[in-house]
């Protein structure tokens, strides 16, 4: 089943409902689960005390899920079916074409169409029942990456079980005994198999809605590719010198936007399976990182970031109050993971006089640019007429309300607004009040001495 | 004195025993100090708690020493003599052959015959007398690493001491007034010597047994070289670009596996004096981390953790409850430092048709094999009877109950059982109840809309 | 202005003092408000005790400060003056022209004259008003990294307001309402503009003095530079294989020394805005970690460590009492950014005889000299009459009162002396007390089997 057709299907299921997926249905909802009007509590002391106020009225019906759903930001949850009790899920590990970006195709290997691969959602206490089809050409298998559970649903292909071979499905069957945030991904080749992209969030809910409530749960994953200028597939044999940077499998501008309303208490859940750490910072907020994929972290032990590192093989939840409306920033602060290619391995001209390089070069090599003479962010002023090799992404395309961001890959834009009616359509841009914005000053002050 | 010659005179004087050697041959002994049927707890609270049971009964001696003495995997303790109430212990730098995997033979340089040196164990209180004697060709040095110590005895090559020209014996003095989970190394032409593999463990435990009890102690050194195919010395002009990836100077399917018996308490010691940080990942158990170089950290601050991330220059502990029998695995979750060499740098041919290409260029080159058309696991099904370069190893050759499991490099075993009477001989591949492993299904499922 | 002009009038602007700068001068004072006497504590429990002694009396003025202002090594604070309340500073971003290491000059972009640019010092509930100048060739802007502000004052450019172009002033203003250690960074053309040099530490104080007090408050910069042998421009479109590594921007020896009264209370504030974790270790103490750019860690959440690993995009703080004295090092643990180029990337030579071959070499390139047979050490005894290609820095010159020190790059001192009366003079080697410092021995010992 193809991408598109998959997802049509997915949504005309959720919209007819019925007994047996009546509880996908919710965890596709990213608005089920939430209480009203039950105010977020802030951060737990020692942080110091946000002031609070009653989130707006919302309009949504109440959930009927046990647990507020998690949102996966150009994503989705897959749906499951109970079957005499058990939570019964089918994984369909396969080829996938993913547009990174406008213009850039990838040929990725992902589960369920998409890469990284559906969110799956569970409760601590259920019983859940995983079918794995392989319909990739080589063998694999699913590790259930911080899970508790018998050694023979493990999934190390070779140690506890024999490898699923093309064409083959296998079942694992566990019953939750945690919760927190954790992956599944293969562990057979997995060098090349997490390279192109196998790999998915699997959340497990406690059986009690933590106090205080989460208002807004994201989760997303960082990733890396090697992929060559005009290539198409990922290069698995690549160690270190990767040249894409997504956060799940899109490329900013293409990034979801999170959106919340102001005061609400929020969780963002983020994992890494590439071959380096990614530490994520986002902008005007204490983030309190309360899990890992040991589960959650005693209070104690919290540790206020604006920057949470995640080195590989590792999940971090971070939690916050979004007291502070805006449009913030969240990227790696890994200069070259948040601008993506292109200025990459390029001549360094700073300081060089590069006049009629590019109009020669570009006879050569279409849409060709040299680094600026005077950095990159000259190119942003260009982006939208540069033509770039065939199948690659322009840089810093993103425009912001004040022009080009200047920034590209691992990032995003989390919109925290007082009266946020719809959640699921991007407000615009956040307006300031009077005041409250950098302003440029005609005469440049003279300090003397002081500078 | 050869590796082999020292290893079997030491084991001698193990069984000889004496005044005083007795100390030292307890402290090769893995089993001594155990305490008979003393349940181990569950991690303090707030970590959920392990049903555990009394561990079977133990028919080894009572410990004579007033600790626990830690395994080495691959490697073995130091023994010491008592002069006169100070331990002393004598290190040996110089260049050692080191079998990395069979076939595989480095140029490394370590300390009394291999590389990661042996494990110093010393207890807080002690006042211990090192001679370090220098066989090397260049002058070195040792730094206690982590140790509170008289600054000239800190092992700083031109600041707190002259360096150890060749053939030179230098003599440290100190009294330990902590505890915890530290190293040795040199801090002369650093960059050089750790490359080269000059570094070891230096335990200090702590005067009283701690409560609760630690059954099984372990200490691994994940390290990683740059050794071109064909070449035998590593190359430590390398900062990024390594090739090859140990546990205690031994490559999966050589690294032994860590011996464990069902409800025991454990607690693995990691330390890194490589490039870059190791994510060291553990199944089916929840890790808490305990201790780092600087010393155990506070219950308040601990953090629960599947893979637990371990920068340059430092160490970590990790504790759990072995309450969850099997055969898991324990690696760095750095995808290519957990699969090892060859699949590194070769041409991408993921979805390329390479028929006859592996004939035609085995012509060519020994044993070559390029990457797989579907990814690297075919390799695993040649590896037997692949020739390969001289002196490289072969990849993906260990073989697990259900078939290969496709892993190398910083890949080890830990093997749980209920009932292991011999905890130096591995038990063989655990037996799984019915109903606790994948299993193939015939027919994959129709889920319709729910995939 | 020039660095030096501008140091020097800041000088003397501090030596008029005056109304408005009273703040700046005794910010720039690194003496002023110690207390009187007051012991430090040690590190509150479960640290093990410190036997702590009241310092030396001192005989500086007690500070008019409310604060222990930071010392920047290498660097210095800015000077801000009030206006109507408001404490304002000039910031300058610009290109600069900054000297390494003797000989070894660099092309970068600072503020204010310098790389990382001056510290700015606020204190908790300050109204702030920070002038932005661009002196770049290229539009900056700055984002204050950790603070939290309105959006419109976050300073990333396109999003939060427009870029500041070249000539262009802008003005920040904003009221603290945290405290800790933060950052300040263009947040446009990112990946240029820090790999160039844009930095500075912002650090905003508690209103009220910390209990128990900090004697001593350090702030480093690591940073990691690539720029070829020969040249003077760093090349920001290298994203990993850095050749040259900082503490704020100087390599040692020219790292200024951190000096330390015995029993001092101390700080050291790091921050990273380069492209990899630094893990920074320090002998002879134990550090707790006590701030990230979170802000303070809770107590309960404290970790001890010796090798404090700051990721990208991060700060973290650690302290300790200073209760060992001697001349202890704190450098970065990655062995290639302790020791800086020349070692790196050159052709491995471990083993192999190279007579005549840097003479050879020798007449081609002026003052090549090949690896060592026996490792890099033999180069630090020819250090000193080492021509080198132009505008590169000798690797290891660094003597210490032994001999070479054979470190380089991110490396400095923590010199801690018993009776320090000039904080500013650098007190020379320490003299360890009889017997506390390694020694040869003639003869090396047999210990027979137990080695």
């Amino acid at each position: 089943m193809s991408l598109s057709r998959r997802t049509m299907l997915s949504r005309a299921a959720l919209l007819a409902g019925g007994a047996l997926v009546a509880g996908a249905a919710e965890a596709q909802d990213p608005h089920a689960g939430h209480q009203h009007g039950a105010p977020a509590e802030p951060p737990p002391s020692p942080p110091p005390a946000a002031k609070r106020k009653a989130p707006a009225a919302r309009k949504e019906k109440e959930g009927k899920l046990p647990y507020t759903p998690v949102i996966t930001p150009n994503g989705r949850t897959l749906p499951f079916r109970m079957n005499g009790g058990v939570k019964e899920f089918h994984l369909i590990a396969e080829p996938v074409q993913q547009e990174f970006a406008p213009g850039m195709t990838v040929n990725a290997w992902g589960y369920n169409g998409s890469t990284p691969g559906p969110t799956l959602e569970m409760v601590e206490g259920d019983q859940v029942r995983i079918y794995v089809t392989n319909k990739l050409p080589e063998a694999t298998s699913v590790h259930w990456h911080g899970i508790l559970l018998p050694s023979g649903m493990d999934g190390v292909s070779g140690l506890s079980q024999p490898r699923i071979e093309p064409g083959e499905t296998y079942v694992y069957e566990y019953t939750l005994r945690q919760h927190g945030t954790y992956m599944y991904h293969p562990h057979a080749d997995e060098m090349v198999q997490m390279a192109l992209g196998l790999m998915g969030f699997l959340i497990v809910h406690p059986k009690k809605r933590p106090d205080p409530p989460i208002d807004r749960d994201f989760c997303l994953f960082p990733h890396m590719w090697a992929i060559p200028p005009g290539a198409k597939t990922p290069d698995p044999s690549v160690m270190l010198d990767f040249n894409l940077f997504t956060f799940n499998g899109k490329i900013w501008p293409g990034t979801a936007p999170l959106l919340i309303r102001q005061d609400e208490r929020v969780r963002i859940r983020l994992a890494n399976l590439s071959m380096t750490s990614h530490p994520i910072h986002m902008h005007g907020h204490v983030l309190w990182v309360v899990e890992t994929d040991g589960g959650p972290i005693p209070k104690s032990a919290w540790w206020p970031e604006t920057t949470v590192n995640v080195p590989p093989g590792t999940t971090r939840a971070f939690e916050f109050v979004a007291d502070n409306p805006g449009d913030w920033t969240l990227h790696c602060h890994k200069t070259h993971h948040a601008m993506n290619a292109m200025g990459h391995d390029v001549p360094n001209l700073i300081g060089v006089d590069k006049t009629g390089i590019d109009e020669k070069l570009g006879k050569l090599i279409d849409g060709y640019m040299t680094m600026g003479t005077t950095g990159m962010s000259e190119h942003s002023e260009h982006a939208h007429h540069m033509k770039g090799v065939a199948n690659t992404i322009p840089m810093m395309t993103g425009d912001g309300p004040f022009g080009p961001i200047e920034m590209g890959g691992m990032f995003t834009l989390v919109k925290i607004r007082k009266d946020l009616e719809n959640l699921d359509a991007d407000p615009g841009w956040y307006q300031h009040p009077p005041g409250t914005i950098a302003r440029k000053v005609e005469n440049p002050p003279d300090f003397g001495e002081l500078e």
